[in-house]
């Protein structure tokens, strides 16, 4: 941070780099040109170039769930900002910690409307928690590194940070203190003596878990208070990050349909919700419940999300003098499967693959259940999953993974409908050598609609079955990841699934094996 | 219209057929599947499956271009609204007709804040001339109808309508009687006077055309008032649809560097709106004007966009008793190009194989300006441009228009970094066997973007380097066409370009050419 004339774009960068800035996932625009070229001047910050805003979006926000500090997204004005909404929507109900840096027309020229402007804070304000302007070129570095502050804190945001060209352009000094991000507000030492007495009355106890509790020291602390009291420890359908496999504390996922998930919640006699929100039902349907524990008599909050869930677990687990490494039943991995491929034995090849500190990234919906229940058996492993629905997340949350873990080998179970909508984003993984095998569950269907369907007692019809399928043509997975730099290959059974896993360990960089489900 | 007792949703598709809408660009989700079913039941509307919204919404936006009446695009709740909101934005700002149909939660699910709700009312206005939400089931008929009606007024509407799915489940009786839309509003006598005295009393006159006055009628009276008065006829930079080539009257278009476009509007003593907004620059360049007319002497408004500029330009030909079938100079073609492949030697093997009365989508930027000036020369055609700036619209462009014009085959001039946005489009145009040649300028690089840096006198860095080029790995964009069902090939010269443009016009569905640039 030094006080010498330069563009405020650069004086932002270098205010985001001292916040702990290190890399920026960018399509820039004709209006973030001068933050380009300032990128040129600043070693610190790391470019990674995207086909789409929303690989952009959805790789800051991989990184931002594995690094804890936030990436940044640049994207060109309102139109680009769109374009990464969706991933910025999933960002933001998966309480990651991301900050988009908007381009904007100069500020001089906005109000004449050109082609590509449009109330872009207001849609902004869709998908992010906050969303910070710079009017003056000397306040861009105290904004750059009060949105990070703000992205870091709270338990993680999403903050969009819009940036007139002109503004860009100008030349500045002085310098910014970069300060501390908020830290999660405690919890009450009331709440937690309740919650200990609540946890050792009840007779079949469940945590729910979510944000920091679901891995690292908090997943330990829970896992210490599981073995206190036999609590049941559960995850939400879509959580951002958890770990799991042999000797960590077993986690149980919601299910997503709703009457499995009502049955699990009424199954237990304390629901202790640990950093996790109100669990809720995935969509509205007839004559099932919004709500899962609205009339739940045992619904007790130890810690909201951003709060200090780990502190908090730290507290019950002393109170309730857990056992300090308690362990936990290993089960078997399941064989190794043969045969054709459905969910269940891509999901055994593919747990059988996991190598120990690895990352899984978990998109497919219709196919990946039956992986969410081998995964325990699998070594040590996280997973991301899907936080705020809107499909395509997938190929750019690995991109955001293996550049924070770079030791790592990124698997990412996709489905077809999914990478369909954002296939560009094998692009970046060949460009930058990221070491992820993308699997493609091939069912060649919108599924997930499919069992819509099914509940509803409707046949498809001749719109239905045109608008479900995705055939006539099927897609030819390991042509479209060739065309953007990606090899791969295409398998049938659970065998040659196993062998290409293999394959792609071989690999430094991407892999992609299109498996078709029977 | 009956007054059965049927699905809101049914209903409200019934509505929509009386009012004129014949396809429905779909990416539906589960809070969309009783629209779905009602499509199953209604004939009188062709679904068409995307892969992603915004091929859905830009496809809407090319029917509606072509079509003059609006097409449905489906979309899914408000992260599949975001999806397609940079297509939305190209539509609203070309002016096109278009209704985009949101399912929504139940509405009495919404308040549980599941992971996929968010503002989309908010988000949807952005890009919206208006936004409905159907409150009550019994309304669906008419809140559909009137959503048509708005979109088919003003000279093209893009509305959204939000339908949430308790609503669509409901079953309704009850009919609705669909109303004509509003017409565009009439151009005052007295201005058509004093345009008919300044035109003839101007010594260079120009007349800048946009909307109805481009194409059909309008640019037929256009040519007509050209021709009394020797004003040069000009079009947007980004026009939704105008008509060209030989023995139609000539159109300038005008250029995007902002020095060109003021140099151009100088040459004029008069500058006539018809039907066009005042001409500003794409960005706001140092230096460089935002409004080229701001202070020009000889600024005069026929008729503003949405205004009833075909009617003031048949009483202004009147009133200057202007020849009724003037001829316009035919300039020869360019001879058949050879050797490398440039924009140039692209544009005029393009030109050269423009079937009569076809349509051509031409959403490249920097590679398309030589065939904007090379088209004139061509058998009449249609061609549709980039209207808001929102890149990545061309694929999805030409699927709606393909459909509103089946009889022929449409050229898309497309850049490599745009069709990277959206190649699932190509799924959609094989699967609907639709005529469209995509020939993508593969100059491997945000060319536009390098423009601007040239302009800046700023020598790129390592970063604005990975940022800028679309190279290791280079696309191979035959490849990713092939994986989404499309056939292809690879050309590096003018010759080649020629005999694949042959090779493409005797298919009966899609078809690449990757035309690489030297």
């Amino acid at each position: 941070m030094t006080g010498e004339r330069r563009s405020a774009a650069l004086a932002a960068l270098e205010a985001a780099a001292a916040a702990g800035v290190e890399i920026c996932f960018a399509n820039p625009g004709t209006t973030e040109l001068p933050l380009v070229l300032a990128l040129d001047r600043l070693a610190a910050i790391r470019p990674v170039p995207c086909l789409h805003e929303n690989v952009a979006t959805g790789a800051a926000d991989g990184w931002g769930r594995l690094a804890g500090r936030p990436a940044l997204a640049l994207l060109h004005t309102g139109p680009g900002l769109t374009n990464g909404m969706a991933n910025l929507h999933n960002a933001r109900k998966g309480h990651s910690s991301l900050v988009a840096l908007v381009g904007d027309h100069a500020s001089w020229h906005r109000p004449a409307d050109p082609p590509l402007a449009m109330a872009l804070e207001a849609a902004a304000r869709t998908t992010s928690d906050a969303v910070l302007t710079i009017r003056r070129p000397e306040d861009a570095p105290f904004w750059m590194a009060e949105s990070i502050a703000l992205a870091r804190g709270g338990g993680g945001r999403v903050m969009t940070l819009v940036f007139p060209h002109d503004h860009q352009l100008a030349t500045i000094a002085g310098t910014v203190t970069v300060r501390a991000p908020d830290p999660p507000a405690p919890v009450a030492e009331k709440v937690i003596r309740e919650a200990a007495v609540a946890l050792t009355q009840a007779r079949r106890p469940c945590l729910l878990l979510d944000g920091p509790a679901l891995f690292g020291e908090g997943l330990r602390l829970a896992g210490r208070v599981a073995a206190a009291t036999g609590a049941v420890l559960a995850a939400p359908t879509g959580f951002a990050r958890l770990e799991t496999g042999r000797g960590l504390p077993p986690l149980v996922r919601i299910p997503y349909d709703p009457e499995r998930a009502q049955a699990f919640f009424d199954g237990f006699d304390l629901v202790l919700l640990a950093g996790a929100r109100e669990p809720v039902a995935f969509f509205g349907w007839p004559d099932q419940p919004s709500r899962f524990l609205q009339s739940h008599p045992g619904r007790r909050v130890l810690a909201r999300p951003g709060e200090a869930v780990v502190a908090a677990l730290a507290a019950l687990a002393e109170r309730l003098d857990a056992p300090q490494t308690p362990s936990f039943e290993v089960e078997k991995p399941p064989p190794a499967p043969t045969g054709a491929l459905n969910p269940r034995t891509l999901a055994a090849a593919c747990v059988g693959a996991i190598a120990p500190e690895s990352v899984v990234v978990l998109t497919a919906v219709s196919s990946s259940w039956p992986f969410s229940e081998l995964a325990r058996t699998a070594a040590p492993h996280t997973q991301l999953a899907l936080t705020g629905g809107a499909i395509g997340a997938g190929s750019a949350l690995a991109i955001g993974a293996a550049l924070a873990r770079p030791g790592c080998r990124v698997l990412h179970l996709e489905a077809d409908g999914s990478l369909a909508y954002l296939p560009a984003a094998l692009w970046t993984q060949a460009r930058e050598g990221l070491a992820i095998t993308t699997v493609v569950c091939a069912n060649r269907r919108y599924r997930i609609l499919e069992r819509e369907l099914e509940r509803s007692r409707r046949k498809p019809g001749p719109a239905s079955r045109r608008l479900l399928a995705l055939t006539e043509p099927a897609i030819d997975w390991v042509a479209v990841a060739r065309g953007f730099g990606v090899p791969g290959e295409r398998v049938a059974t659970a065998e040659e699934l196993g062998a290409a896993l293999a394959r792609a360990a071989a690999c430094e960089g991407p892999y992609l094996v299109e498996a078709v489900l029977a």
